[in-house]
């Protein structure tokens, strides 16, 4: 199909200091979690980016020298030459799909502990690191801040070497040493590196222009800037210092591109925000500036970034997330396929990817990360060499993504499901307080079903062993979800609690099958959350908008506990407690009356009682797994009617996360009709084995 | 100088199955945070405790499978042949100096949450992983069983082909799948393999007999089992099944390597539990088998090592963290040298490495870790070049530890402290409730200084910059330490907080001094930890002892959250909770009258008033610098004086840990005399960027 008139505008070439990118679609740099120690999954990453129609792909920030250390994650890293060889394979593979590459320099200040190097971080002033490491940053003195100057100098170099058409000077997230040194917060120095506005410029003013002289007329200098820190007066603001900063140095780089700081506020999630949200503090730069402005905001849709673009907000659309659910978002833009873009539904697994120390994953695009150990292209499958066809059951995530990729492969794929619509956990957790983005897993999967001429799909067909068996189809996958447990067991119980039904029980499953309804309106509710995601903390949400009186107790000490690691941790706890919900950390369960719940201190054991009218467990789920052990019960029987292989699914395999559920939908695709599996590791392995020498005697040295 | 004749019995080879351990020292596996990530670096660190003689030394867990991936933890790996290398260098490595080199197998079920490989955990039963992310392990039926048993026959092959002698097969920590199939808690079968105790020892039993037969009759097979895990009738106990356990299979593997679970139980800290700790849980084993036992306990004192194997308890004194504190303890019991043993203090610096998925450090032993990267041997130091002499000022450990290794090298060294007695910090934390272990800091350097001919030490001698001018020692190094900040500035507060005068105001210093006495009587004492590490914590503790009504507030969500990293946060919380101190957590300081303090909940900002007599502000300190910032102002007048460097160490350069300390001291010991540093990266680099091609265009394929 032809690209949409109205969409011209995002097609225009823009022009970046001597370069010119392609069109208006800007992948800003994003952490994967493969850096330098995945070289190999993070080159190929970069280059899907390029090859999907991104303008610009820039790498992830890249650490400039050993005082910048952040083990164990994985950044890139220019500690020396030795880092060239892996970078240059990002900007090659970049380049042959006609992009532009940057990388982003960063030394990230008093940020790092440098667990890894053992070094002592720098900060402008005496600091506490911001790692929760006992370790301290010192105070840079005049020669430190000359190793600083020399050092960027050095990676700048580097990365032309390396290939890299834009080199970023970078200061955001809280986590560069250029944004301590402009913030008042950090910078407490009285020499003239601190103090006044212009005195906390100097070091990042000096390091642009270092930068410029040693990357040379070729290559384009960017600034990434957080213009807000949303901290109000006790940080930089879009009105105040934010607005400065790119008023002193306009036309010094050749490209801004702007956002929010932290990382927490920058990558927001749909929970708490939506598409744009950043424009208020951005709209200004391009009144200040003449050079070419990038911004972010989780654009999905084309007309938005039509919009952005001729309201004068920005010159490139900038996109991490958005740019992970779909690297060919550009393409398809330009195709004029928009209603098979792959938006991102804003849940930030991606992150928390990142924050683990592992290459990223998810929930909308299962290829994400498997570009180079998988050989998976998000958009390309092989066709399958079996004509055979499959029965998928169950039309969740994981049976939506299963029977999308088939037919995409050329089978034949009959897709049941026993409800009233498709999504399965999706549909029912997307209809709850924040979550409505979520649908898009399944409204992606089921409008490409729709145009495919080799699926058919049936709604309110549960189908038994008999029903399988007489269809005889050879393939059968089984994705039937899962149910939450009710029995209290989970990480902290890990056998069942016999005094749970001594009162009103209300599982997850029927608050998200009726909503808050379930629960009775007399006395408080009180959800137990030792499952330390989303869960518990979105009903506690739905239950108390409804009115009713919730206590969230938890053993874990803070509220969702593990969402920090997807930013979220924060203003999950804050938004409980503005809605007035009473929370009980570091709680077990030890008892129940009919009125009364009796809950124990995980540290001490000691127990209290307090008021229950009705209990929810989040803890844990159970596969719903009946069809399986079925069938493999009747197994001799599916051999005659032609079934040759029963293959269990995303949440009826393991209860997880949706991103898991899409993945081991597509992984199943992938492999359907191949040899079954060996005890081979199923992927190319990235690590230093690798490369290792395989006898012992022949000793590594650097 | 002679073995002394009292410990000829730790020097008794030992027979394990086919092989004969020449001593009773016996290194049980240990992680290092280096592992299959850092494989040069793995080796060196097993090399030189074999060096140091003890006579098996064992690498950490390896994972058999990528569904049993530790990611981003760097453990040891056989996934594939291609792990095979990189762990026959550790075999090497242990065999060059006369010692047999052991490998513990280990599947880690339902303890992983496979990051890295996206695999499905599996366990004896459907359960959530104590990982903590959002992942479930599914039950295994009779395949995966087949799988699990071929899985761990194929990594014994590989261990015996990397060299290994003693293969482990490990049920310990409640981190090996093993584990999970015998204990009641997470086995919920109903087939042959849950229920009964012969049940649930049966995959248990075929795996020892399997991997027997793979290894054949020139290795030993080992077994590591917890025999408690300090839960009660909940868990295993050394009464229980612990007991029948050894009862069942006593004469089926060659050696028993006995321990508590989970790791917390096992390796307790020298604040909870003193030398031998383990010992009433163990002491049965060997009356139940017949085969060599091994124990741990962190045993430092050759008296109590000859006790224990007197005493019928063990064959093998095991060691893990005496062992990182002093690679050559064997050897140095040997040689009659039992005052240069350098004693574990119990800190858990260690485990933070591994905690924290980098190389392990170590309080006593700067080192560890350091062995391949930095070429340094714990024991071993060139002599300087130069015959200049050195002026050390401050005798805490960074001064301690400079004066010691500069001695060493033969250069003539003048140590100097201000104070009454030696050991700085570390004299007065070790006054502080359960740290009086951690004097061995001081202990061990003064009693190396006391030994060497070439240093002279002064206490009560504060020496300002005239003094440093007037001697003329051409190197002076200052670890003159630092002091707490009484302004509030830390994690949470970046800038002074002016109120906190407000009231009376008692700093840590203070109360390292002159002990609980320093906070009135009256009313209660608020410490505000921001620090998050153990001080906040300890001196809560020694106020409460001392009868003070305290109140401990803190940011974090959990008191002294980082000592999660050390395995204390959960007994730091119970003990302060066992002493009525009353624990805000998730507070920051938000103002202060005479009798009260403002907190403001870090999540919603609500402020609340609580009662507050004292406060003890907990949150970072600043360097006592006034003498550097001097001679750097006098910097023509020292090189007048014929003064050539003049060098910050430990807390002066910037506060930290007292393993950061010591290492600062012995860093500058060994660059002594040497050219400065450059912009090169210190140290070889192990990651993978040293094995990268230099051209991006050489693209790597496994």
């Amino acid at each position: 199909m032809a690209r949409d008139s109205r969409y011209d505008i995002l097609f225009e070439p823009v022009r970046i200091g001597p370069l010119t990118a392609r069109n208006r679609f800007y992948q800003v740099p994003h952490c994967s979690g493969m850096g330098y120690r995945y070289p190999n999954a993070e080159a190929d990453l970069r280059g899907m980016k390029a090859e999907g129609g991104w303008a610009v792909v820039s790498t992830q920030e890249a650490e400039i020298h050993p005082t910048s250390d952040l083990t164990p994650a994985n950044e890139a890293r220019l500690w020396d030459d030795g880092d060239i060889g892996a970078l240059a394979l990002v900007a090659e593979r970049v380049h042959a799909h006609g992009s532009l590459a940057a990388i982003q320099l960063v030394h990230n200040g008093l940020h790092v502990a440098n667990r890894y190097s053992r070094m002592i971080p720098l900060a402008p002033s005496h600091a506490v690191g911001d790692s929760h490491d006992p370790v301290q940053a010192r105070a840079m003195d005049k020669s430190d801040i000359a190793d600083m100057r020399r050092w960027y100098r050095n990676a700048a170099i580097r990365a032309k070497r390396a290939g890299f058409d834009i080199v970023y000077i970078y200061s955001g997230h809280d986590m560069s040493v250029l944004q301590h040194f402009l913030s008042k917060r950090h910078n407490h120095r009285t020499d003239e590196y601190g103090g006044s506005f212009e005195n906390r410029l100097r070091l990042f003013r000096e390091i642009l222009e270092d930068t410029r002289e040693a990357i040379g007329d070729t290559c384009a200098l960017a600034v990434r800037l957080a213009v807000d820190e949303l901290l109000g007066p006790a940080g930089i603001t879009s009105e105040g210092e934010g607005r400065d900063i790119i008023s002193a140095l306009a036309e010094l780089p050749d490209l801004w591109d702007v956002n929010l700081s932290d990382w927490s506020n920058d990558s927001q999630t749909s929970r708490f925000s939506e598409e744009g949200f950043q424009e208020p503090y951005i709209r200004f730069v391009k009144s200040v500036t003449t050079k070419p402005v990038v911004g972010v905001g989780r654009y999905t849709s084309p007309d938005s970034m039509v919009r952005v673009i001729r309201q004068g907000i920005m010159d490139f659309v900038g996109a991490a997330r958005p740019s992970i659910a779909d690297p060919f978002l550009p393409k398809k833009i330009e195709e004029g396929r928009i209603d098979d873009i792959r938006e991102c539904i804003g849940c930030n697994i991606c992150t928390s990817g990142d924050n683990l120390g592992v290459p990223m994953r998810c929930t909308q695009n299962p290829a994400i990360g498997e570009e180079w150990r998988k050989g998976w292209h998000p958009e390309k499958i092989a066709a399958a060499e079996t004509a055979d066809g499959a029965l998928v059951i169950g039309g969740g995530p994981a049976g939506l993504e299963a029977a999308r990729a088939l037919a995409q492969r050329g089978v034949d794929v009959t897709l049941a499901d026993a409800g009233h619509e498709w999504g399965g956990r999706v549909s029912r957790e997307s209809r709850l307080p924040g979550l409505a983005a979520w649908a898009r897993v399944r409204d992606w999967r089921i409008g490409q079903l729709n145009t495919a001429t080799n699926a058919e799909l049936y709604l309110h067909s549960r189908l038994n062993a008999d029903d399988v068996l007489q269809y005889g189809i050879p393939h059968v996958a089984l994705a039937t979800g899962s149910h939450w447990r009710c029995d209290g067991v989970g990480r902290t119980h890990r056998t069942p609690l016999e005094f749970l039904g001594e009162g009103p029980l209300v599982s997850p499953d029927a608050l998200l099958s009726l909503g808050a309804d379930a629960v009775s309106t007399n006395g408080p509710v009180v959800i137990f959350d030792d499952d330390c995601y989303y869960m518990g903390s979105v009903l506690a949400e739905l239950l108390a908008r409804a009115g009713r009186q919730v206590v969230f107790v938890t053993p874990q000490a803070q509220v969702a506990s593990w969402s920090v690691h997807t930013l979220e941790q924060g203003r999950i706890q804050a938004r409980l407690i503005e809605l007035d919900v009473r929370i009980i950390p570091s709680a077990s369960l030890a008892g129940r009356t009919r009125d009364t719940l009796q809950i124990a201190c995980v540290y001490s054991g000691r127990t209290r009682s307090i008021e229950c009218a009705t209990l929810v467990p989040v803890t844990a789920r159970l596969p719903d797994e009946a069809l399986w052990l079925e069938l493999k019960a009747r197994a001799n029987e599916c051999a005659d009617a032609g079934i040759r292989s029963v293959t269990r699914l995303g949440d009826c395999l393991a209860p997880g996360l949706i991103a898991a559920a899409t993945y081991s939908g597509h992984d199943y695709a992938r492999g359907y009709g191949a040899a079954p599996a060996t005890d081979d590791v199923p992927f190319l392995r990235g690590d230093i084995a690798a490369l290792w020498p395989s006898s012992g005697s022949e000793i590594l040295s650097r």
